[in-house]
């Protein structure tokens, strides 16, 4: 079975310009199909600041109002995805970048939920088969976190959901290895320590950690994303340190998700 | 030989909701492949000022510093280009979105003149083959007018010029029409009416016109590069009004541009 490698990219990677410029070296080294689904953080907030547009947090999820939706779709779809296109070449990767909205890739809908979070997409489904087209092309392909409901409408929708289900949607035709590299150095038993990594996090100490409240509460969506995708049939998943991405991908640190 | 339609839309239909909505309707209904190769105008302006990054013009092209290359890759390559994927969703047409930066599509090197017009491309080359598999997996795809040079640069490029070298590579392998939409019913002989349209413009009439100063100075460029295309084995070039469109693909009206 051919291997592709999915690789998520967070938001505070993004904000830093020679952390940024270090990973997508690493990534353009990466032989074999690969895709990133990066997401956008403190871009869109600063822009939004600029241009005044208030936003709104709920649980780390932003509140997406019309005015909200056109600046994350510049900054995310626009600046952030044809700039790591751009790095990606001058690192001679050829890179496609777009969005989940485009040619139908995901399908989604808007979240339904007591809180309104707004323009906010939960995701339906990956349409496989144009997603293996374009790899078949291109080999590597930039997603940035915009999806689209069956109505045309545009959706802001969490870049850890749309690798984990396009991993997922992967791994009947590919050796799937799902990447979600962030700035800490894994799955940290304390958050202050980077040395306290998890080498190894099965479902049940998982379970364990959670009920201790030893899980920083950020992880918990992340792990949870984690575990969905290994039992949907995704090979390998890893969360560690961007700098690392050669390592991670190696297998040789961060922490290493099982069932 | 298989048809394909490439269109150029241009900044005053995309600053108009209804007619940018109308228009779309009617691109989303063209039977067979289609391309659409969009400009950005006012918007790219209007954020500019709301960012306090001042915009000059020269020749109607834009000097486009570092601040504004980031204005008009998040408007041009973000906003305009999802809005018009998700648009065209809306009227059943699943369109792939992508800059011409993206997967090596269009390559272009930085433009060496006289006047330092700044990150502002000229084009070198069309990838056609990975142009055809896009358009044999996706049938339509929006092209936002953003181009990269070898090292990874990218850079703000006249949309016709877009539309015209990729209506030129594709000249090879489908019968090519190029159809330039504004707002005007087509070439006019007295600007100010409309009713004054040139039905057929040939190069030696095109002489004619510009020696009389006849033809509006806008226009030049425009029509420079429709004689240029047909040179290059473009079937047919129809110039005409965005809401026209129908019409200008049957050759029902506008002005036809022969050699």
């Amino acid at each position: 079975m051919e291997q592709i490698r999915v690789v998520k990219i967070g938001g505070n990677i993004i904000n830093d310009d020679t952390l940024l410029q270090d990973f997508l070296k690493d990534f353009a080294a990466i032989e074999g199909k690969k895709i990133l689904v990066h997401g956008g953080g403190k871009l869109a907030t600063e822009l939004a600041v600029q241009l005044n547009v208030p936003q709104q947090m709920i649980e780390g999820r932003r509140i997406t109002d019309d005015a909200t939706l056109k600046i994350v779709t510049m900054v995310y779809a626009g600046y952030i995805n044809k700039s790591i296109v751009a790095q990606l070449h001058a690192n001679h990767c050829d890179a496609l970048g777009i969005s989940g909205a485009d040619g139908d890739i995901i399908e989604a809908h808007k979240r339904d939920s007591a809180i309104d979070y707004g323009f906010v997409g939960d995701i339906d489904s990956v349409n496989i088969e144009k997603l293996v087209a374009l790899l078949d092309t291109f080999g590597t392909i930039v997603i940035a976190p915009i999806t689209i409901d069956d109505q045309g409408q545009l959706l802001n929708t969490n870049a850890d959901t749309i690798a984990q289900e396009i991993a997922k949607a992967l791994s009947h035709d590919y050796y799937t290895k799902l990447i979600y590299t962030f700035e800490k150095t894994g799955v940290l038993l304390d958050v202050n320590d980077e040395e306290s990594v998890i080498h190894k996090l099965d479902k049940a100490y998982y379970k364990v950690l959670k009920k201790e409240e030893k899980i920083f509460a950020g992880m918990i969506p992340k792990l949870d994303n984690a575990f969905q995708a290994l039992k949907d049939g995704v090979a390998a998943v890893y969360i560690g340190e961007a700098k690392d991405l050669k390592d991670l991908i190696a297998g040789n640190c961060g922490t290493k998700i099982v069932l």
